[in-house]
């Protein structure tokens, strides 16, 4: 692979790269088509190898490496790691590896827009088992702001949720009242005010979760937030599109097109068949 | 590899090799070592690469070859297949590769004991949504008894509650009610009065759903049928080790043996230490 010809090959035109381990990060494909209309938009998702959140850093950082250079090989501008997990874990080796080409993980974007939006400094992180243990949140938070105060949660059924499509009703609001239990002790006590959606497939449960965390806490959704940072360095780059123009999408899943299809027309919100999902190799 | 020769090598000495997807097959290994306390086990659970209830029968078929060669190649006396989609997907793969090794799988262990069990011949079974999808299930009571009924429901949010260590209450109740509706609907129409746990997640959950499927209808948990028939087997093939001896067991994750030992306790119901898990390459 030859990065800087990759780079100087096709300039603005070249599609934005988008990675997750499944069809969560078309939340985040969601939000960029949305902000950013004239995008080309390659997506894929490692569907042969979720879920990432509860694999070995070793593991995760080897699949990042390999799909992201699947993505490079396809000539994208810019590579965005919608996998929290990925990007909690493998974002310093997919920098080195693939510099000058821009990298963009949704944790750094999620911590960026949770340090703006919290007055109190005591944010809350909901996310996979493996996000959490690694503290990626955390650090990312405190490198903003040191005397924030960060809660984390594992809301591993919140993927098995979405994935089902339960996304709203008394079960699924009992389901976040678990998870949110000690998460409202905090807000009570200690003026708790920011919730971030740590998981790609968390946007899903919005309505819920913000209706169980109450009034005075304001949930992130990263998926909105790498949006918004991606268009600035398109801009800084001078390697936007068009917005006139109307971006291509195409879809790559390393297993499972049907499935990818029917689960991730629920992300999307839209109808995908599996025919628009190409299979590819890492 | 050479399956003769390991077939030679030990007799009645060598283990019992035991593959599953993950830590569920747990339960299976939890069946033999009450049924069977004499015997060596050996178990593999491809945690790098589960779940493989929403895989791809082509990745689900290369994975259960790869994961029974290798503990072929480390002399098992014969393969018991604990997950239920490799079972329902890759058996005929595995009896051709491996023979004369003797290969045992859930699915014609579950389906036996159903057609057993029931009378009115009517039978539930809950499974992962690729097994139910395959229909090995259905095809496999059919070929037992051609009249059976056989209703299937994919349960897919029951494995995150098994790993979540959420295994009654009312919010599991509430999930088992949402998946077993149809099923009670069945129920007083039609008699249905037999429950195959068709993932082995699912005898985690085995009070709840008994509860919520009420009186009359009967849960048949594939571990402890698979263990009678390997005790069967062993017995007829003269593979069978003393009873008064007392087995030994290991245990094989392909990732994460930490999260293989804290979650395996819960399917084990004994501790299981980090330390006690070997990472196996496959």
């Amino acid at each position: 692979m030859n990065i800087s010809r990759s780079l100087n090959r096709g300039h603005a035109e070249r599609p934005i790269g988008i990675f997750d381990s499944g069809v969560g990060g078309l939340t985040v494909f969601k939000a960029l088509r949305a902000r950013l209309p004239g995008e080309h938009l390659l997506y894929l998702g490692d569907t042969a190898r979720l879920p990432y959140g509860t694999k070995s850093a070793e593991s995760v950082t080897r699949y990042a490496l390999q799909a992201a250079s699947h993505l490079a090989e396809r000539g994208v501008k810019m590579l965005v790691i919608a996998c929290n997990t990925a990007s909690a874990i493998a974002m310093p080796a997919l920098v080195r590896e693939f510099a000058p080409l821009p990298v963009i993980g949704v944790v750094e974007a999620g911590a960026e827009a949770a340090v703006r939006t919290s007055k109190s400094g005591h944010i809350a992180v909901l996310a996979t088992e493996s996000t959490v243990r690694g503290g990626a949140y955390a650090r990312a938070i405190a490198a903003r702001r040191p005397d924030a105060r960060v809660f984390s949660q594992a809301c591993s059924l919140f993927v098995a949720l979405a994935e089902e499509g339960w996304t709203r009703g008394p079960l699924v609001e009992a389901v976040a009242r678990e998870y949110l239990h000690p998460l409202l002790e905090e807000k009570k006590r200690d003026g708790l005010d920011c919730l971030v959606l740590g998981c790609t497939h968390f946007p899903l449960l919005q309505e819920t979760i913000a209706h169980v965390a109450g009034s005075g806490v304001i949930l992130v959704d990263s998926g909105e937030t790498v949006a918004l940072v991606v268009e600035e360095l398109l801009v800084e780059q001078k390697l936007i599109r068009s917005r006139d123009a109307k971006g291509d999408a195409h879809f790559l899943a390393t297993d499972g097109a049907e499935r990818f299809a029917r689960v991730g027309s629920l992300f999307l919100g839209e109808r995908l068949a599996a025919q628009d999902v190409e299979l590819a190799d890492l």
